[in-house]
């Protein structure tokens, strides 16, 4: 999509070195970051310079083909296998990390070329199937429709194009209008800082809202739909996603609003039973306790929002169970979130 | 209640002047606001000075019976009616204040001195009324609880001991064990300023969280009970409370945990039907794209969290339906959401 008028990806890889907007630098600067060695693209991933189901998917097959490139001729499978590990504790919630790391794993065995071809075509995939997922969730869309979302499922979050967004870009070209509401989305402010600043480069109209306040906006009938992402769906269709999804799922429900969940097919674990086997990440407390913005100097700066000597706890994400969902929109259709449809549409 | 061993209330009145803690420096800097006419007392509730509905009573009484002390011998009553316009229009949701109001107006009526009287009258009565929510509220605890509040409904929301937070308090000197999930309350985050800086002075076990997360302590069994405050309860049981409480009490019910508000009779506003009645206050979107906190210096600054260009939404309240509670907790007792229990309490 486009920056300025030039037109970006997320994520890129050019020889040995991983491009990436530096996304903790966004709103309020826009940076290309670049990495080197597999060992720089996780510490890209870790420090959330990259984030975003599909972005880092693309990232760590992006990374494991590095190592592959890397590998010293003494101890040429080792430093590979290790390299697997470190890369796949990024970020253990992640499906598309552990789907895109196999994939090049796989493919390296024959050679680094073959790693490194099975890790761009990884990257194009991610972008056609966004576009898809488009096309299909734009269908549900009237000519005015009001969506919220939740976090940032755009294309920052993939490599292009998004998915919870990836309709409501669709929509807009085809000349419906869509007014988004933007749950600001605590602790980090994905919705506020990035998704917000898809929209206004889109010329999407949108507001911010504090995250408490959907339930308000729904009971007076001003939503008409809720589109989230999705960074892990078990089989029988429960989702994680981040923290506050499962909020907004319960209360779309207390007021017949549809929820839908914008995922590639990617994203399903059919060895994934049930949500209740995905396991949560507990990130810092300072992210809840210190918020980060721009100061009145235009500089990036950090400060306390809480009262000091009060510990914080930061799950990254919840489960919502697939009871909320009313559909989850995939590049190859929309399907209802059960174990039927979601094998049917993996084997398909 | 005690701030560094020294014994506060939120709000007081010597002579003609108004005494209250500065909540804006909170929880960063504790000092003592001094108005010294009822339009100064006007600019502390508009711009926050003093917050939360029975410090906001109080405030509005004080003010009240500073008109009458000040009122010119010429055009005594034009002051007076102009001055009690003033003080209703600062905060057009808060029920206590118009009450509080009301009672100073119709006292002065006779002489100033009883104006002052029943000012310093309303204010005892808001700390006698919290101790005994304190005391019908821990009944409901066993001896080990934990419980999700939301907002501040803390001593300093009130003129002392506090509405959600009194019966915490109550029942950790009987010697209970309790423990307190603290939603922040975006954007102002008085949960993470004031209800974190309450719960440490008095050593209670608690620990912040993002406003999105409590589902999923929730869906975990972490929560066995909600407390909240009330700015305006109407007649039928609908609340209006800090944004945010709708979504708490539909998830809450969702799990079937039992969800109290917690609140002195005077916030009941019989003449008000229902909460569709109630005017929901928007405040500055600035609120919502700005956060203020201590920056590395120690200084109090304000950084810009979204993204440039994007407005905000920023309801100050939502309504919450009698369906979603289990019940109010007031100085008379604990009753049902519904309207003959309430009338009942009211004429008791």
């Amino acid at each position: 999509m486009k920056v300025d008028g030039q037109e970006y990806r997320t994520i890129w890889m050019e020889g040995t070195t991983v491009f990436m907007i530096e996304q903790n630098l966004l709103p309020f600067e826009f940076k290309i970051h670049e990495s080197s060695s597999y060992f720089e693209t996780c510490f890209a991933i870790t420090t959330m310079t990259v984030r975003g189901a599909g972005a880092l998917g693309a990232a760590a097959g992006f990374a494991m083909a590095q190592a592959f490139m890397h590998a010293p001729v003494n101890g040429y499978w080792d430093f590979i296998v290790q390299a697997r590990e470190e890369i796949e504790d990024t970020r253990p919630t992640a499906r598309n990390l552990f789907y895109a790391v196999d994939r090049v794993f796989k493919a390296g065995k024959n050679s680094a070329e073959n790693a490194v071809k099975e890790a761009q075509l990884i990257a194009e995939e991610d972008a056609r199937d966004s576009r898809m997922i488009g096309k299909f969730g734009a269908e549900l869309f009237g000519d005015e429709t009001r969506v919220l979302t939740h976090c940032n499922a755009g294309w920052l979050a993939f490599v292009n194009y998004g998915t919870a967004l990836s309709p409501i870009y669709y929509a807009n070209k085809e000349g419906k209008k869509i007014f988004v509401y933007v749950d600001e989305t605590r602790p980090r402010n994905q919705g506020a800082k990035l998704t917000a600043w898809e929209l206004k480069n889109e010329k999407i109209e949108h507001v911010i809202i504090p995250d408490n306040a959907a339930a308000h906006f729904m009971s007076q009938k001003k939503v008409d739909m809720v589109i989230v992402g999705a960074d892990r769906i078990a089989s029988n269709g429960d989702v994680a996603n981040k923290i506050g999804t499962l909020e907004k799922a319960i209360i779309a429900k207390e007021y017949d609003i549809p929820f839908y969940v914008a995922a590639p097919t990617s994203t399903f674990d059919l060895e994934c039973k049930s949500g209740q086997n995905i396991k949560i990440e507990n990130r810092s407390e300072e992210e809840v306790l210190f918020q980060t913005g721009m100061d009145a100097n235009g500089n990036v700066s950090r400060i306390r929002v809480a009262a000091m000597g009060s510990p914080a706890e930061n799950p990254a994400f919840d489960v919502t169970p697939a009871k909320y969902i009313t559909g989850i929109i995939t590049e190859k259709g929309i399907i209802k979130p059960c174990v039927q449809s979601i094998k049917k549409v993996c084997k398909s």
